[in-house]
């Protein structure tokens, strides 16, 4: 038999997914599995954008253009200059899920070995995306003492070797829900024209933000033009993770080119989400402000409740609608998969991604969790009532005490 | 400004598409374009699959499994076995569009510097996912003179190297339209078994087929279990290109744990086309008759147009919707260039791909242009008359004598 691939082979398994197998044992067990492990909200898509499918008076299922169709694109700069970025419509690029502008972003910027340097902990799908691109990711830690802010520029000016080309951040962030202060943007931004590296910043949760401003897109600091990209989606924005509609905006024409080349190679993005994401541009302003009280009240539950456990450490997300919970555990491998196999709580449980997929550095996020806050408020006290429980009979819980030496 | 990758570089643009800017002069200019560049079908989409997303009642377009739908898989094993190919939902992984499936193919099985041989000239895209799988495309020359068949077994033994992991085939074709013998795929699986390669397998065209039978799958040649990987797609089968719905398919468990470990990275495939493509699948067999019928009369016209004008070579293609034209002519990048920017006939022009972005050896395909035969019969006629036209006042056009030497 042939072997497979190398990258095939270490590729390492999604933290999101990887204990699903556990998870439906436990459903067929009859344990209703609450499931805080993965960012599929539960928010209905705007209507008129699934009016507008449900609407077409298509008769052929055709190609759209490689960058997209005309109509969305225009509709696309639009939606940037009003959060305030000034772009063009020929500066966007449509792409299959924000996953698929990642993917040319890096085909397009990175030789094979070249070093892109993440804060973690971090979207534990880079590491897929490296592996396709060939890329090595070098980590700078942050930390949840101080709510994972963006660690200081000297530990990214430590990390940077001759092969790093780029700089990748998410903001705000998946799996830590911090929103980066404009200050830290700004720094970073000197930084990266310093060393002449790429800044490729993942905007995708722009609208999850519950301070009352937006999180900062890199693409509004100035001199950046050569040097930012932006990873963007609709998945989350308009609760549309099926859809498969993302786009990579940039100002810099050669990375646009060749990104281009990658686009025609693929052909096209889907027509039909594309149509459900043009009308998603009109969604009134009240939707996001309902989502985002909505999302603030399920947080404020969820935080609150962890922060109320003995034991358990939880800094509060300024954006996103992700959480990093520290647990006095030892191994939120064993933790997680413990959850689903053999606990339940008035006949359920709850499914959390351990953290330790979403660090590079090997041995960290051990005592750490993520869990999406993507259910509604009952459910979410139920999942700390259900955490809560069991921490006090996990066979491997440690004292309080202990956690935080 | 920091320096884009060497594969944005040096990645060709798509034959195919790289001359739609002189289209676009042409039809500002008033000139009407007919489109046999480009392999977008006219044909329309069957009904019951728009039907199917105009009736959808989802609130929330979610993601879908990473895999694909489990409906839709157990439809796609029963439409396999169908036509004759005994596999089990769980050896297809849905895909975005048949590329998808080629890059998780070559991910999955290929380390960078790895060779894979494809008889050329061959489907130009295969150039970018080798580029972004940082592969080695080693052509084996197939002849206009006997219709593109597969290149004796000896060409291929003497192309295999140590590095060598893999042979690519596209059955029918695209560019040559070519429907293989059974019998070369019989001794290609023989040859691959030998050498412990993988067979990737390009069957999207599998239901175009004008000789009564279709083209056979490489997944029914006994004793290839461990080797071979089917890409397929929806896209032209039903009309459905903008879907972006396709599938790899292997019964070697390896390489489906790996190219689902980068299906996990990507999240899932498009949820609105899934639902069009699952629809799909009770398409009554008339439809396939129908559309047969209707691209036979376009092939015919097309083929027998061409064969009438002096010095114009072309053999007829037994499957898909393609036919290579060997031309007087002595660069078919600058004709069909000149057909846009320099010619008109009765107010229109023909858009044809040049032929040499199919060929990996540098110099081959200059006399010959690839068309598809994707509008219907009178737009055909007009264009064969056109091309016709074009050769009689085309400044470089040589005499027919110098071609067949």
């Amino acid at each position: 038999m042939p072997e497979i691939s190398m990258k095939g082979i270490q590729m390492p398994d999604s933290p999101i997914r990887k204990l699903t197998p556990f998870a439906n044992a436990a459903k067929e067990r009859g344990t209703h599995v609450i499931h805080l492990n993965i960012g599929q909200p539960d928010i209905a898509t705007p209507v008129a954008s699934m009016d507008a499918v449900r609407n077409t008076d298509r008769q052929v299922l055709e190609y759209s253009p490689s960058e997209g169709f005309a109509s969305y694109r225009d509709g696309l700069a639009r939606y940037y200059r009003g959060v305030g970025v000034d772009v063009e419509a020929d500066q966007i690029l449509v792409t299959t899920g924000g996953s698929e502008a990642l993917v040319f972003a890096f085909m397009s910027c990175l030789n094979p070995g070249d070093e892109v340097i993440i804060p973690e902990p971090f979207y534990a799908n880079y590491n897929g995306f490296a592996a396709w691109a060939g890329i090595q990711i070098v980590p700078v830690t942050a930390h949840l003492s101080d709510g994972f802010a963006l660690p200081p520029m000297a530990q990214f000016e430590a990390a940077i070797t001759e092969r790093t080309k780029g700089i990748l951040i998410c903001n705000p962030g998946n799996p830590t829900g911090t929103k980066y202060e404009d200050s830290s943007l700004v720094a970073l931004a000197e930084l990266v024209k310093a060393h002449d590296l790429f800044l490729f910043s993942d905007e995708v949760y722009r609208e999850f933000s519950y301070d009352g401003s937006m999180a900062k897109s890199i693409l509004t600091v100035p001199g950046m033009d050569d040097h930012a990209l932006v990873i963007d989606s609709v998945s989350k924005r308009y609760s549309m993770c099926g859809a498969r509609i993302g786009a990579l905006v940039t100002r810099n024409e050669a990375v646009r080119k060749a990104a281009m080349k990658f686009a025609m190679a693929r052909l096209s993005p889907p027509t039909l989400a594309q149509i459900a994401a043009e009308a998603a541009l009109d969604t009134p302003s009240a939707y996001f402000e309902n989502v985002r009280k909505e999302y603030k009240s399920r947080r404020d539950a969820l935080v609150e409740g962890l922060q109320g456990i003995s034991g358990v450490e939880c800094p509060t997300p300024g954006g996103a609608f992700y959480a990093v919970a520290q647990l006095p555990i030892e191994d939120s491998d064993h933790f997680c998969q413990w959850m689903l196999e053999s606990f339940s709580h008035d006949g359920h449980t709850v499914m959390m991604a351990p953290n330790t997929g979403f660090y590079a550095t090997s041995g960290l996020g051990k005592k750490e969790v993520r869990m999406a806050y993507v259910l509604d408020v009952p459910e979410i006290e139920k999942a700390v009532a259900c955490v809560k429980a069991a921490l006090a009979v996990y066979p491997f819980s440690i004292a309080s005490k202990q956690v935080s030496e």
